[in-house]
């Protein structure tokens, strides 16, 4: 049965969190933001043949949440899409065409924030914050549309890079890239933050508690000194790379901290 | 058809890498280091009834690869399986149970080393290291490979930490732990190195050439100062882990850096 809320993804049976509720979320906001966090997407689909071949499949991608029809929509009012990148001729970018109502998929994504240590290993942890959907891939074939998206991904990896870099796309480039939109059916978050939590026996217990360290590792993302390629000609590192970098890596170490002293 | 190599996974149509194969790999050192090397795994499996819900659903979970009958066995030269590990009732360890033969499931992790950024969006990329695994995924219960599963599992989130916990599990801890075996089919990696290629044409053009930074911005997962629970009694930090944290970190910065001047 699906639980309808304003501002916030539809929670049926498969995407509903069962284990750890309190670490689920459906709105908006929470699962665009890890999916806007996220590197690396993993992508999932079906075999062509489960008769023939059993697995389902998983690639990791690159990608970004964001809405065409409505480009600067408030990111916890407006559902959004999710863009996928890939070379065109690659096969994910091809099985869309069996597929007329689109492919049914599933889409990833997972931020380590800090590694829980408590007392007896049952109780060891990850605090992370992670997002799964579930959509309808197809093709991007509107010219504007398939450019909105490359922007996006592109500045999804740094911001502002599109408008820093050549421009616009030859056409040979824009044949070679492959874009799929994935227009989420149900999508889900689970985040966990704090410290570890143990049992009170071993917590009473002098030799456990006096003799094992308990609590959080943080963990983040870190962006090293940009290294120039043997072919730049750009002596000064651009200010907006510089900027990212700085402002990128201060916001990710000081969540993972944060996240140490949460409310779980 | 398939590919059998000495100390390699096979390669088959479903797990053959076909766009930038330069990239993909199949031996068992680098399927295995790249899964012994990332924190979060990715888990897909099949819908119950794909007539009724069309999409398969991924989790992220922790787990390692490693082999109980073989515990010693060096990662290049023997095959290992994956231990997941999770809630006995969640839904992925409840599922095996109408798979006599095992769930087929497919396990995917990535590391993120670095940004690519070159002249035209459509040449940036990423340095990384994937892997992609197919299996059958069946719960353990002989208690000697479930205990086996646990400490490589705690020790694969800190090694030494499973021997400087509170030991052995309680009763209650034992049968709230589900642990699945994944027994690997399929599997292949694949691996980016490097700094951007852009076009000659770009490169040719002082226009573009004189204005746009090209290089790589690498990056790794750092883990920050520990910080100790409320509840920790143990003033200073283990050596072990002062000692891990330091010489992860020097490793994960040392690796992006030195991959943007690998040859690709």
């Amino acid at each position: 049965m699906a639980m309808s809320t304003k501002n916030a993804y539809n929670a049926v049976m498969r995407n509903s969190v069962r284990r750890a509720r309190q670490r689920a979320a459906y709105d908006y906001k929470t699962v665009h933001s890890v999916f806007n966090a996220a590197s690396i997407y993993h992508v999932a689909f079906l075999p062509a043949d489960p008769q023939d071949d059993p697995f389902p499949t998983i690639l990791p991608m690159l990608g970004t949440m964001c809405s065409f029809s409505n480009p600067t929509g408030d990111l916890a009012n407006t559902p959004l899409d999710i863009y996928l990148h890939g070379h065109a001729a690659s096969r994910l970018m091809k099985l869309p065409k069996d597929h007329p109502d689109g492919l049914p998929i599933c889409v990833s994504a997972a931020i380590l924030d800090g590694i829980v240590l408590a007392l007896a290993p049952f109780h060891n942890s990850c605090n992370y914050r992670s997002a799964v959907a579930h959509g309808y891939a197809v093709p991007v074939t509107d010219e504007k549309e398939r450019l909105f998206a490359m922007t996006r991904i592109t500045d999804s990896l740094v911001p502002g890079r599109w408008d820093n870099s050549r421009n616009p796309p030859t056409k040979g480039e824009d044949r070679s890239t492959g874009i799929l939109k994935v227009t989420v059916e149900t999508a889900s978050a689970k985040t966990r933050v704090g410290g570890p939590s143990d049992d009170k026996k071993d917590l009473k217990d002098p030799e456990v508690a006096g003799s094992i360290w308990t609590g959080v590792v943080p963990a983040w993302e870190t962006l090293g000194a940009p290294q120039a390629s043997s072919e730049n000609k750009v002596i000064d590192l651009p200010t907006y790379l510089g900027d990212w970098r700085k402002s990128t890596n201060h916001g990710r170490e000081q969540y993972a901290n944060a996240a140490v002293n949460l409310e779980k």
